[in-house]
Parts: C-alpha cells; sequence; structure tokens
C-alpha cells in the first residue's frame, strides 16, 4: 500500500524527489498535467518533448521548426568522437543502451556544447540591443568579449570541413525565416546569427559557415529553449545516430576494433623503445 | 585535402569505417542517399529515426505509430533508476549530456531490454503459428518455453504499480488496431500481445496488465523493427525523461543528492557496528 | 539530527539500502568493521581492495598476487576501444572522470568479460576433476562445452598480436607457481590453465597463447575472487591506463579528436553516392 | 603484416594515436620504457600508478604515501550518488563495468572535482608566499579570492556529516608530517592545508573540517601530482567502492531498484494534480 502524500504535512520522503513533470496514481500517468492517453495519438514526439521540458504545449509551427532542428543534427559520420564511441562500443558487447550512453557522454563542452554556448551569446547580443546598441555592434562587441576570455573558436560558427557552407545552416535559417514571416516566431535571432557571420566573415576575409550548432541554437532560441536544453536536444538528436551506427556495427559484427586497422597501431615518443625486429 | 577513396581499391583506413548511413562532402551531407536540406524541414523527426535506422522513409500512417511508442515511454517518474540517476548527475555536478549519458546506460537487460525481449517472444509465437500452432497454442506454448529458462517474468507484461491496467497500453493497442484496420499494419502482433495477456491473465486468475514494454513492443514488431531497435528506441524515449528531469533538478539545484534524505542513510549489518551514541 | 535507526525494528526508508561494507557516525566510518584511520597507513591499496570486495584482509602474499594482476593489465594502448574512448574522451571537453567513465563502460563482455568468463571456466574444469576426470580430460571437455555453445574464442586464450606468447602471462604464471611451492595459494588453477593451453596447442597444432584475461583469471581464483570480480578488477586495473591515457590527451590537446587523422574519413557503401568532386 | 612505423618519415595514421606511455612488439610490452615482465611482481600498483601517470617510478615512501591516499576515498556509503548509482546499475541489469562506469561518471565538478580545485587552491597560496606573503595572509587572500567567484564552498573544507572532525584528514595529515620530518616530502602543502583550515575556524567561529578532499589534495600536492590528476585518482579509488556496492547488490539481488523503497514515490507539485483516490 503506498504511503499517503498529504499535502502541507511532513512527508519528507517523497518530497526529498519532488518534480511537477509527473504525477501517478495506479492506473494513471499524467505529464505536466495531461493524460498520458490523451497526449499518445494526439502529441508528436516533437510536442511531448516541449511538454516535457517546458510544461506546456507548442503549436503546430512551433513544434514543426524544433523537429527541423532534431532531424538536422542526428549524425555527422564515423568520424564524429560521439558516433564513433557507439560503433565501438558494439564490439566491445555493449548493447544499444550502453553504446548510445557512451556516445551522448561524449556531447560535452567541445563536442556537444556549442549549441548551448551560442544560445547564451546570441541572447547576450540580444541584451546588448535592447541596451541601445545596434545589432552589428553588439555583435562585435560580444565577439570581443567571448574572444577575450581566451577562446578563438565562436561558438556555432566555422567548420572544418564543411566549406564554404554547412548545407544544414542556410536551410534551417530559412525556415525560421519563413515562420518569422507568418508571425510564428520573431526572428530577431535569426539576424544575430547572420550578423555574428558578417563580422566573422569581415574580419577573416574569407567566409566562416554558421554550423549545425549555430543554426539549431538560432531554432531553439527562437523558440524560447534555455542554453543547456540546446545541448539537452542535441543529444537527444545525435543519440538517433548513435543508435542507427551502433546498429549497424552490431550486424557488421567485429570485436574490440579499434579506431584504426590494427596494422596501423600508434606511434610511441617515449624513453626506450622497442627496436623494429 | 582528402585522401581520395577509390571504390575498388585498397582504401583500408577509410574502410575500416564502412557505413551506408552517410556519405559526406564538402558542403553535402546525404543520409541513406537523401540530401539532409531536403530532409529538413520536410521529414518528421520520426521518419528521419525510421530512415536512419532501416534505411527507407515510411509512410506517414507508420511514422505516427512510431510516434506514439516513442511518446508513451518518456518517464515514469524518479522513482525509475534511470529518471534518479540524471537528477542525482547534475547534483554531481554533470550537464544535461552527462546526465542523459548515465540515464540511458541504466536501461540495460533488466530496466530497458524487455521491449527487445518482448519483440523477440512475439516473433517466435508468430513461428510457431506459421508452423500450424493455434494463436493460444503458441502463446501458452511460447511462455512456458520462456520461463523453462529461469524467468518468472514473461518480457512486456506485469507492472507491481499500474493494476489491473497500464494506462498506456490499452490506448497504444487500440492506435495499432486502428491503423490494422485501415491496412498500414498487419494486427498480427497485437493479437499476439493480447492472446499473451489471455493466457497469463488465466493462469493467475488476475488481470496481469500488458505494460508499457509489452505495447511499444508490439507497435515496433509491426512496423518491422528488429528487436535491439526496440530497446535503442526505448533508449530514445527515455532520454526525453531524463533530459527533463535532469533540467528541472538544475533548476532546484542541490549538491551529490543522494537517493534519500540524508538524515536516514542506511542499514549496516556488518561486523563490529559503531554504538550509537 | 539523524533518525536514530533502532535494531529490529521498522527502518524501512535506511533498511531500502543495506550494507555490510560501510558504517558510518559523525567523526567515524568503519570498513567491514576495521575503522578507517586504522587501515590508511596500515592497509595497502590492494589489501583494501580485497577488505572491500571480500569482507577480511589477505595476508601480504596473498595481496601481493592480487597487485601483480592490476599491475599487469592496466593498459594496452590506444588501440584497445577503453583506452581510445578515454583519449577522444577529454578531447570532446570531458574531465578526467568522464574519460575514465566512457572507457570503464567499453569494457562489457567482449573487451572486458573474458577475465570473468575464464574464472568460470577454469572453475567448472576444476569441479569436472572433483568428480573424477583427469585435468586433461576435464579441459578438453569443458572447451567442447564452450565451443558447443557457439563461441569458439576460449576466454583468455588467444591473441592477435602477441605470439607466439603474451609476455604477461609466462610472468604471471611464474609468480602463481612461486606462491604455491611456498603454500600460499593452491596452484591448481595454474595448472588448469596450462591443461587448456595444452589442449588448445595441440588441435591448433601451432601456439594459442595465453592471454592477459587467462593469466589474470588464474590469480583471481587461486585468491578465491568470484567470476564477476574478475572483472571489475580488470575493470580497475584498466581505469589506470585510462586516466593516464586520458591525462597525456588533455596535455596534448586536440578538439573533437575521431578515430582516424581526418583526412581519410569513412567509406561510403550505400544508395546514392556522392560523385567524387 | 604490420606496417612498419618509420621514424621521422610521414605515418600520418600512426602518428594521429601517439604515446610516451606505451610500447608493444609481438611479444613485447614496455609501459615508459619498462618491459611489463620487469613491473609485474617489483612494481607495486601504487608505483604502477605513479609510473603510468607520470613518467617515472616513486620511491616506496612516496608510494606509500599514494596509497594512502588512495584506501581513504574508497567509499562514503550508499547515501553517495556515485555509490547509489553503482547499486542502481546492477539492479537494472549492468555488469560491473557498467556499474562502476555510471558511478565514475558521477565524479564531476561538484562530486569529484574537490580535490582538482583544493589541488590548485593550495598551489595558488604557495605562489603567494613564494611572491612575499605570510602563509596565513596567502591562505586568507586565496579564500577571499575563489570565494568572490561565486561560491561559498572552498573545496576540501567543509563536512555536512563528519563533525567536529572527518576522520581520515588528521590521520593522512599525520602521515604527510611523518613524511615530511623524514625528508621525503617538502611539508609544505600540509602547511597550506592547516592555514586553510585556520582561516576557516576563525571566521566561522566553529571548527570547519577538512575533509577527505583537502586532505588527499594535500598528499597528491606534496607528492608532485597535477590538479586533474587529484580528480583521477579519487576516481580510482571510489571506483573500488563502486566494484564492492555493485558486487554485494548482485549478491542482494533486487530488480530496477529505486531510490527510495517504492511505497513513497515523489512528491508532485506541477499543475492538475491526480486526486487520492
Amino acid at each position: 500500500m503506498s504511503k499517503a502524500v498529504v499535502p502541507g504535512q511532513n512527508n519528507d520522503v517523497s518530497d526529498w524527489w519532488t518534480t511537477s513533470i509527473i504525477d501517478m496514481a495506479p492506473g494513471q500517468i499524467r505529464f505536466r498535467g495531461h493524460p498520458i492517453e490523451e497526449l499518445i495519438g494526439n502529441a508528436s514526439f516533437a510536442q511531448m518533448i516541449w511538454l516535457m521540458t517546458r510544461g506546456d504545449l507548442p503549436g503546430a509551427p512551433q513544434a514543426k521548426l524544433l523537429e527541423c532542428a532534431l532531424v538536422a543534427a542526428v549524425d555527422h559520420g564515423p568520424q564524429a568522437p560521439s558516433i564513433a564511441a557507439a560503433r565501438m562500443a558494439v564490439t566491445c558487447g555493449l548493447s544499444l543502451n550502453g553504446a548510445m550512453a557512451n556516445a551522448v557522454n561524449m556531447l560535452d563542452d567541445v563536442h556537444g556544447g556549442a549549441g548551448e554556448q551560442a544560445v547564451e551569446l546570441y541572447h547576450s547580443i540580444r541584451a546588448a540591443v535592447v541596451d541601445g546598441m545596434t545589432i552589428e555592434e553588439a555583435a562585435a562587441s560580444k565577439i570581443d568579449e567571448w574572444q577575450a576570455t581566451g577562446s578563438k573558436f565562436i561558438p556555432g560558427f566555422g567548420h572544418r570541413f564543411h566549406k564554404p557552407e554547412d548545407p544544414r545552416a542556410p536551410r534551417l535559417l530559412g525556415l525560421v525565416d519563413e515562420a518569422a514571416s507568418e508571425g510564428f516566431v520573431s526572428g530577431e535571432f535569426a539576424q544575430i546569427g547572420r550578423a555574428i557571420q558578417k563580422v566573422l566573415n569581415d574580419r577573416k576575409g574569407k567566409p566562416v559557415p554558421m554550423n549545425i550548432d549555430g543554426a539549431t541554437a538560432v531554432i531553439y532560441a527562437e523558440l524560447g529553449f534555455a542554453g543547456p536544453l540546446a545541448r539537452g536536444l542535441f543529444c537527444l538528436s545525435r543519440s538517433v545516430g548513435a543508435m542507427s551506427h551502433a546498429w549497424e556495427q552490431m550486424q557488421q559484427g567485429g570485436r574490440n576494433k579499434g579506431p584504426t586497422p590494427p596494422v596501423y597501431r600508434w606511434s610511441y615518443d617515449g624513453p626506450n623503445p622497442i627496436e623494429p625486429g
């Protein structure tokens, strides 16, 4: 028998885990107050993601933009550490859950944090505009501030492979423009993203492409997601790629698959090297 | 400059990582042959998940059923080890990626494997029917086989909390029935699921509810997903709950949050206990 | 104030987490009944590992053998998926804990389970000897049984790189022999390991080297560790390599380091390949 | 056949993974230049840990101090999120590697980073002393600096449970004092640790105990370990506790063990709560 939780009284054990996300009774489950059986079949997966993280249900146009960002970031191939980790994992005996966990764990500050940082950068630029700067001044000023903290990488911009353009960025921005023209989002973060790109292009004297993190961060900011959720949503999206590659690797077989063909091994630059035989 | 990969010749390093999921060139990304910019805005997230794991794009009715399964399993509250792990993780300093990784890693054979096992059980029953048994005989026989291997738990059936019925199961099965009546799926795995439930109810003399794993496994089997992908898809779905709870916990704050209020600690039953002071 | 745990009464919350490993009161910590301040400075790390997992303190000769096994397995280079994962992880922004977690997670059935399986194989051979077989018959018979379950790989034997001999195995077995000659261990599992090796060599007509898992499993079995702890101890040992490589990579720098030099990418064998430009 | 690595020539694939930790040829393994068969049986586990992370072999007194720190931090009971995660994990079906991975992943900035931060704090104080401050001034000044960055928690000091003293700290510091009196370490970081404690006690007007992180950080700093390795070594130490608790839980059994007894569930404070039945 379940111990009754009495509102307003001391329920210290139950209160240790307090949430406004899910409520349950035998035979009943509600998310943010909505019975699960009403959500199933009526809410899209994107709407459910929004409801769970935000507390309200988005309209269809907003959910569609979220879906576009989620579709765009699923995978960047086996060269991405996240995907490589997932593929290696199944050859080590892990099930898909373990492979996906290793992949998602990789999405830390460098591999998965750029979206979060970009959202925060965009907001800082927006705040400077609100305070009276032009958007160009604000972009230039906040880029300077960012780089003064020691990193030359502006989160969300530049790509070592996709030059002059990351094909995902203009497509995503185009969809934001459409949504803005119909009044579903403000469009101000798309402007901010483009202002950053212009400053970077001008300074470099060559195109510095907005990358997937920069473009999805525009969407997440337009939709009102907080920075940390930009990272979380990227993890969710990339989990699709990790699952797919892990499953493909499972079908390919292999045992303890290392990063390069075994014939190459690695280079040793320490003391007392073994003489070639 | 990229080393040219020449089809048919020795490209041992590139061939070490071979995939049919993603192809890339500077400025171009294709998934299963589809350019990313055509997928963004046209494929739903569920369709993208299908494309990535299966290689083809599903029709809208199939994608909708997949979406229903993904919506249904996002969360089961902070008592679920996956969710508790995610919430603890952020109080230990992890970002959302680390919290989600710890949660998904928890979804191993016991916490996350029931869907995979249920898909396999359903297929074994279907094979027995193809071989001439009635569906009732096949269900009874395969339940016996399963339990003979030592586990009394039939994957996908029974729930310690939701009695007499898990509210997600009848809703999901109803949607399968609808789709079957319109010819989008065969409906045979829904029949198999119900046949198992009938055998279990009869044997126990009381309702043994089909749970979320049993119900989503019906959908995954109807849609043609292999068993291991049932686990992977559950991981993807539950990642939404993990992200949401981790984010809520991040906003609540807390440091090194243990499982129970600290005042309770644990019970020690080893040698030389410390005398109560 | 801590809620008093009253032995024999209902302390359901405290009892949910019951352990015989650790007891605490403010200012006091005991492991298996030993005050921590007595263990620090008196128990070696190997003795502490034994105490924690087994409940008693080993003698110095037993602790020394355990230490030899732990020293032997720390690392097998960046080609090992565990080590590669640790190095990739720090380039993705993870701290050493995350890098070590990704490495240890990799040590599943294939990459980290051979020691556990070898301990179990050795015990099955020992049981057959107790039942009257000669050790050669028992080894041959249990190898047959193992392979009949579908795997050609005998856990703990064979190495794709170290031929004809893994340098760690004879050294470890020599130390077991020494300890056996002095009566510190029985030596029977070293005999069993050698019996397996003889059967495999004879069948193959060429040396099938006992590998690190086979050799450390001899030690773990001699010392009375259960199979699953052979895996756990390997994880502990390999954590040293993971930490060391992650730390070296941290000092080398690098961002989002993929498995192979980026110039190589991967091979795509799916539909609609992008034409080389 | 292994591709010959020719020093000074282009070996781009092998060079992608360059290390000074391990060198191998068939039948040969060397760590930092030492053949593995010479290390096994001669180097203690603590010496091996030092060799792997630092490149040289420590003397016995230094290795003993390292060992004391490793022994001291293995476990702090099932209330620690790391240990709770390990125990939950095995009830979800994970093997010891997965349980240990989840535990170690938890040891991020808040749960596992205090040792790293304390080493860095100690070094900043030492630098101020070198620049001419008294140790008391330096401690007070660097504490102020630390707290000015927004955290009231001084890493390595204070304990919510062990009051007035964490029993591990005075024992570890006593061993540092002994080693310093014999000239094996300088003893200056023990002084710095005590200076911090004095400042904190004076400011609070009550004892602020040096905790396990503060005390092991003294040892790691005395021995010359860099800050990040203090975290790594804590992960290694705590892995012992995670393994031991996971193994105990495996023997206790249980399925999908949540944080509190299931009868308590959690408290819901969101919209539209389910009415108590």
